[in-house]
């Protein structure tokens, strides 16, 4: 397969498959095989098709692009630097999986401008696009009018076999063909090669087949390797395709033009050694240094500046137009961009004394998103078939389906994962939404990996979890959380909360909100049974994640350290051991991330160090609390699973009452 | 629809519906509706088809049923009640969701005999079918002889629309159809219905396509209601297609029979009151009491008991003609079923000196799994696409495929959460059989509700887990577990191990091999870098979860509490200072679970209470030490997320060194 001369176009696809199979020799890690298959198909998409600005990669009605399949990066990094980027250099490309450097070993949006969302674990690409063309499909319902367009983009997504195995993707893409999201471009890179070898040891489904029946069009390109023209076509015709999402298969060579390694599992994720670098120079007829890319190619590639400039000019017209005709729309779409609140919002937020009665806090959560909602039109999500048990329904809108993309209430179907995937895509969209999933936080099980990548890529989803303790009641132990606030707790730069009331609510929202414009997800977690509204309790002390609501004179013998529904036995309690002469202090702890993220002196007026009887009320495991009660403390916890049986009884029986909570503090207390 | 007579059929479909029914609705909780809409396809496979014995529900060679929408477990209280299983008497109903009762609120293998595996979260049921149907398909083909079949049965899957949107149950399907479980039959209750309402809220894929895609056998029963030839009809056909799972999607309506609920979401999950109650026994033409089932009802149903005790009477025989003629396969085949393991299988476990060569734990773990391969024929599993990451293999058996049943190695796919739980499938097939599942450390964030339900579900599984920390490197944050282990420690049950070197490595398969035949899962956590074998390691050791390797004369001024590869670090540190005259204690603490199940003196051995200088060491989160160093100790951990390096770049900077131990070390040591 030497090749004596190459067209330009042959030239580009060779550098991006030497910036790749250079970086990984350099780095001795990484995965040229992708990168190598799939330049026509990226080459095609990025120089025919898609409309970015390299010199604004945050320009709003850019194309969205997702490589699914992250741990061909390589590819991603090669295209951001030869389209003229300045957040990949070649100097970066060097760097390739090395210490700070922009070109981690799987793309992080957060490192890596021009990188829309982070990737690596398969199948979380494909559904954070689902996410991004509904965040597309939505504002452009809501905002473009007959004569002026200004939200109009499409999202495209190159997933592999690995994205088409992991059930997340599956879950996404059938919602997907449901809402008929037809901006939505895959190309499945079909090499038939995963890390065990070739995919007949594990894949032998027909996935076009499986996409059709979740109502995508399906197109395939048999020969994805060197027929740039069908690439083009099949792209043309999706993208014609308007009602439907598409799927394009894009049968392919893992590591083509390696000789002895192309079409092998030993191209996926290694580098391919200096001999058969050398073989594969030498078979696609690569003359070129490592890092070294033809002028010719630059001067190509570049263009996507120019382009890039002028797309935007069109659009900033676009835009200037909208904003006369229609100034008032302008103004909110404008507000939705810079990512700002308005103005007030959060007084909407309802107070409440101990006299109002007492519900869920899951009512209390139904509420304030109801208050937000008119002020908050960002606000837009749904749950996972729990809406009527999360209480997570905005009255004031329809259901988000197809027709009707301008609606806030998303339907995700019992598809836990793909609901978390498709909020980070919303959130990463960057434009001011504000996305919210909701169902059981037991289930947050299911969903885990897309909740820590809300943490990690910096995507301001808020999570609604309801049924938040064995108070869950009859479904029994499978539906029971336990470990499960401390499991969401260990996860870095999440913020979780769990309200005592409705006040606490409100606070939680309040800091959930903010988070959001903030880029960071918070989760909130409500209880399916009632809690009484307490004294003192407040919206800001939610905020500071931990703060006394009943004190005493002096240095407390004991402090009670309650959260969510078990505040309240603190509080019974402590009456009654102040009633006793002793001298008591309940700490109502909504939060343990607001709390560290308080000065110490505030951290030791609240738990001071003198006080060591310290007993923490929670329904759920003790796994974490030896960090505020010490081994002077103990625990109110529930450290085995749960039971079947009316949520009153469970609480009762698990050691979830006054009496118990006496018990153990009088022990303590010695 | 007033029914005037009833054939005996009717009347006992209608016991099913009542049952379902009445429970529910004294219950005041649950839900009626699945049971009321599938009574009928339940009714027909468990009276035609299904091969059990009520009287000894554990007769290995029964048929397995699976209820994988368990929300609807009454449908399968009231089969387990009619047809003569001890485990569920009309007073059991009575107790339905009540505590302590064997009725929970989903249906639960630990708690009713006759529940096979454990459902409620959705998609679960079904991969564990898989899972039991691949126990079967492997037993057959290891056991069978072309002149004596002792392993013969189906595995049947009643799921809803719930189990056919969760990406579990995806994945479990692909690697069904895959592998061509022949007997593994799939009864889809389709009566479009969740509990946002219509599936055409969102679910409007077509099922059956996808099925077909995945390589299944599917037919379609178009009323479900009341045509209980065509059901019967079809599941004839596939069990006559022995080459691929079959799907039948059967047409029902969810809570038929009741007037004004039928075809809702509100028949879904909730009483239907008195008055529905009322006008459904009307409707149904049903004239008996709550709980009162006809004499003509019990006496079919009953002859279950008579059926089953010559199926197993049959099967009896067939077994003792089977050990006449092959004794010694006989012989495997009843240690199997006795759960024993065989005299001395833990002496080929290897142990290692300071002088032996230092490798990466995953390398100690192969070493280990292929010692005990040979000894342990029953040990059966694989990874989720990393191989030879993982270093999984068997490589005294090929892989698990379409015709090699026989074998030993599975091939999962990218598809960590089916894995999960078709491991917990063949573990509760109940057959001795020890399966394993492998994948990186940080991707038990997808199959993390299979691990909880092993735990609960008493599925003794053993979860591989490669590439336990930042030591990962080049991968990025995506890839390095920070509070995986944390979270993984939280949940009541399972037990996690970290091994340290060799020698706890071959400790830690040890105690995982002994825990799975005590039907508990163990998690095993191995790096993917080198480490040093260390002096003072041991089996033993780690079957206690902690023990000092390294220690003083005298009480310790400082102890330094190490797991896996950072224990090396511990006992570097430590020579460091007592060169400098400090009394100093290494304690390797693999595994917490096992640590906390000793006896306080033991426990107070290893970690006095005198000793609060107390230094916690391991690449990751601190997230949960503070119960081991409490207030007066500090932790060498990772409370962020990690970065694309090497691996010893990833370590060092984040202060994994002796220098940075011995820092830390000295702080508290004043």
């Amino acid at each position: 397969m030497v090749v004596a001369t190459q067209s330009l176009e042959e030239l580009c696809i060779n550098s991006i498959r030497f910036l790749a199979i250079d970086a990984v020799e350099k780095a001795k890690s990484g995965h040229p095989g992708l990168p190598m298959g799939a330049a026509p198909m990226a080459f095609v998409l990025w120089d025919k098709f898609m409309r970015f600005n390299p010199k604004n990669p945050k320009w709003f009605n850019r194309d969205r692009f997702i490589l699914s399949a992250g741990h061909g990066c390589m590819l991603q990094y090669a295209l951001l630097y030869l389209t003229g980027y300045d957040s990949v250099t070649i100097e970066d490309i060097k760097q390739f999986r090395q210490w700070g450097s922009k070109t981690p070993g799987h793309p992080e949006n957060f490192e890596t401008e021009g990188v829309e969302v982070t990737t690596g674990p398969l199948g979380q690409g494909i559904a954070n696009g689902v996410g991004l063309a509904l965040a597309e499909a939505h504002l452009a319902a809501k905002f473009n009018k007959s004569d002026a367009t200004i939200v109009d983009h499409y999202t495209y997504v190159i997933l592999g076999d690995g994205c088409n195995m992991e059930g997340v993707a599956g879950e996404a893409c059938s919602i997907a063909g449901h809402w008929g999201l037809g901006k939505l471009i895959a190309l499945y890179d079909d090499n038939h090669i995963s890390i065990d070898g070739s995919t007949d040891v594990a894949f032998t489904e027909d996935v076009s087949k499986r996409f059709e029946a979740y109502g995508w069009h399906v197109l395939h390109v048999e020969n994805g390797n060197t027929d740039l023209a069908a690439i083009a076509k099949a792209i043309e015709e999706a993208k014609a395709v308007t009602d439907k999402p598409s799927m394009i298969k894009v049968t392919t060579t893992i590591g083509y033009g390696s000789p002895n390694k192309q079409n092998t599992a030993g191209v996926h994720g290694a580098a391919l050694g200096a001999d058969e670098v050398a073989l594969t120079r030498h078979n696609l007829g690569w003359q070129h240094e490592p890092f070294d890319i033809p002028q010719d190619v630059l001067g190509h590639m570049n263009k996507a500046i120019d382009r890039g400039s002028s797309y935007e000019a069109e659009w900033n017209q676009a835009f200037a137009a909208y904003k006369a005709k229609y100034p008032a729309e302008a103004a909110e779409f404008e507000r939705y961009l810079s990512n700002k609140l308005p103005d007030g919002w959060d007084k909407v937020l309802p107070t409440f004394t101990p006299e109002d009665k007492g519900i869920p806090t899951r009512k209390h959560s139904e509420v304030c998103l109801n208050k937000l909602a008119p002020i908050l039109p960002e606000l837009i999500g749904g749950s996972a078939d729990l809406t009527h048990s999360n209480l997570t329904e905005i009255k004031i809108s329809g259901d988000f389906q197809k027709g009707h993309y301008e609606n806030r209430n998303v339907h995700f179907g019992v598809r836990e994962h793909a609901m978390g995937a498709i909020c980070n895509g919303m959130a990463l969209h960057g434009s001011g939404l504000i996305p919210y999933g909701a169902t059981f936080l037991i289930f947050t099980d299911y969903m885990r990996a897309a909740i820590r990548l809300s943490a990690l890529s910096q995507a301001g989803s808020i999570w609604v979890m309801t049924h938040d303790s064995i108070g869950q009641g009859e479904d029994g132990p499978t539906h029971q959380p336990i470990e499960t606030l401390a499991s969401l707790r260990a996860i870095p730069d999440l913020t979780v909360i769990r309200p005592a009331d409705g006040n606490e609510c409100s606070g939680a929202y309040k800091v959930a909100i903010e988070k959001a414009k903030q880029h960071a997800p918070t989760l909130l977690a409500f209880t399916r049974q009632n809690v009484p509204n307490l004294a003192g309790t407040s919206i800001e002390g939610v905020a500071k994640g931990a703060y006394a609501i009943v004190d005493c004179q002096g240095t407390p013998d004991i402090i009670l350290i309650g959260t969510g529904s078990e505040v309240s036995l603190c509080v019974e309690a402590a009456a009654k051991l102040t009633s006793e002469g002793k001298k008591v202090r309940v700490v109502s702890m909504p939060s343990w991330e607001l709390f560290e993220a308080q000065d110490a002196a505030y951290k030791e007026s609240v738990l001071p160090k003198a006080v060591t009887k310290r007993l923490s009320v929670e329904a759920g495991s003790s796994f974490g609390w030896a960090k505020y009660v010490g081994f002077g403390g103990d625990s109110v916890s529930i450290d085995r699973f749960g039971a079947s049986a009316p949520g009153g009884t469970c609480m009762e029986k698990f050691g979830f009452s006054v009496d118990n909570v006496l018990a153990k503090a009088k022990a303590l207390l010695g």
